[in-house]
């Protein structure tokens, strides 16, 4: 069976990647900088999304995908903003694809738009193998999680650009190795950039922030 | 693409069931009461596991299926106790199935066990579609994940027969209304038993040991 699944799987990644670069092309010639956040259930890509929207939006202009298997909870959070957003249901699927993403685009005024979060669906493994056309991708390891997931999960640490390490506030109560699990993750990815931050009290965002502000300004504008 | 993905899954789900009353045939021979225990990444399968084999051991005969993307660090830690363990690497898979379960029981002793704990992979999503042979569901919900993850992730707390709310330690660092969740849980699922616990400290713990034991002791035995 397991053959199978991985025949399936690789007709339909080859179709995910065309349409991929199809939503790079199209972001591209609107020169908006799109950045595709992955993480497991509950580790702070909302609040993530959230926090920066009310720290940037006077110098970028922000939009957002909202990617979830139900509910439209996030998308009504990121709409009481004021920001563009799209929600996405997956209607079970573990992950967004290309397609998906096409769609929402159609409803966005790119024009307007400098900086796209695509909120991908809660889970460290199938959202890896689609790629959406995004520029950057931002994962979130949540510090209750344990240190131990770059063990684990490994493909998603080894592709993404950045690691937020979220939920510091509450390391004082956990078993949580930093060192340990940026030695890991360094391993699979020499070139990623690991940000420690707490989205509920504000510690180590700017560093983010910063990083984020960067991109969008190296992004060609038409 | 997705009518395509869909159809695919629709056989591959027909072959699993299938395979998965075969399973639950064979352990039903040997009066082997099986849990499958779900979550997302890192809200404390394997903690729960080795608390329990802790607890129960000298009572009843354990044994333990260790399903991971990557890496075999759980089952190491179930080894070090000195209890039966097969770990399956899924090579990037975000779920078990009833086929690779099958595999795993050849290599366990079942005539010597009372109860079979199968970890599955880490993810709120997937695992649910696939039966594996098991007796009894279980997921776990960490608090640090938030309360709103049942609107999220509605299906897997549908069909699960308990949900334990781990990391009840960290309630007073975190905004986790357990009243309201418990209200979405049952909403979903009316049967369900909710289990409010630490790992860590073991509070709440014996209540999940009376239900898990009472479980055991209502397997037939051949």
């Amino acid at each position: 069976m397991s053959v199978k699944v991985i025949t399936v799987g690789e007709k339909v990644l080859g179709a995910n990647d065309d349409k991929a670069r199809e939503n790079k092309s199209r972001l591209d010639r609107y020169g908006v900088l799109t950045v595709n956040i992955m993480s497991s259930p509950g580790a702070g890509k909302t609040s993530l999304i959230l926090s920066t929207i009310k720290n940037l939006r006077k110098k970028v202009r922000i939009a957002v995908i909202e990617g979830d298997v139900a509910s439209s909870v996030d998308a009504e959070k990121v709409n009481a903003l004021g920001i563009p957003v799209v929600q996405i249901n997956t209607g079970g699927g573990c992950h967004l694809d290309a397609f998906m993403v096409e769609k929402a685009l159609d409803d966005l005024p790119l024009k307007e738009i400098d900086l796209l979060f695509v909120e991908n669906v809660g889970n460290l493994i199938c959202p890896n193998a689609f790629t959406l056309g995004e520029d950057r991708r931002v994962m979130i390891a949540s510090m209750p999680e344990g240190d131990d997931k770059p063990y684990k999960y490994p493909a998603m640490f080894a592709d993404t650009d950045t690691v937020l390490v979220n939920k510091t506030d509450l390391q004082p109560y956990l078993d949580f190795n930093i060192e340990a699990f940026r030695k890991v993750v360094t391993g699979l990815n020499p070139d990623v950039t690991i940000f420690p931050v707490s989205c509920k009290t504000g510690a180590g965002m700017a560093a983010w922030y910063a990083w984020l502000e960067s991109a969008v300004r190296g992004k060609k504008k038409p």
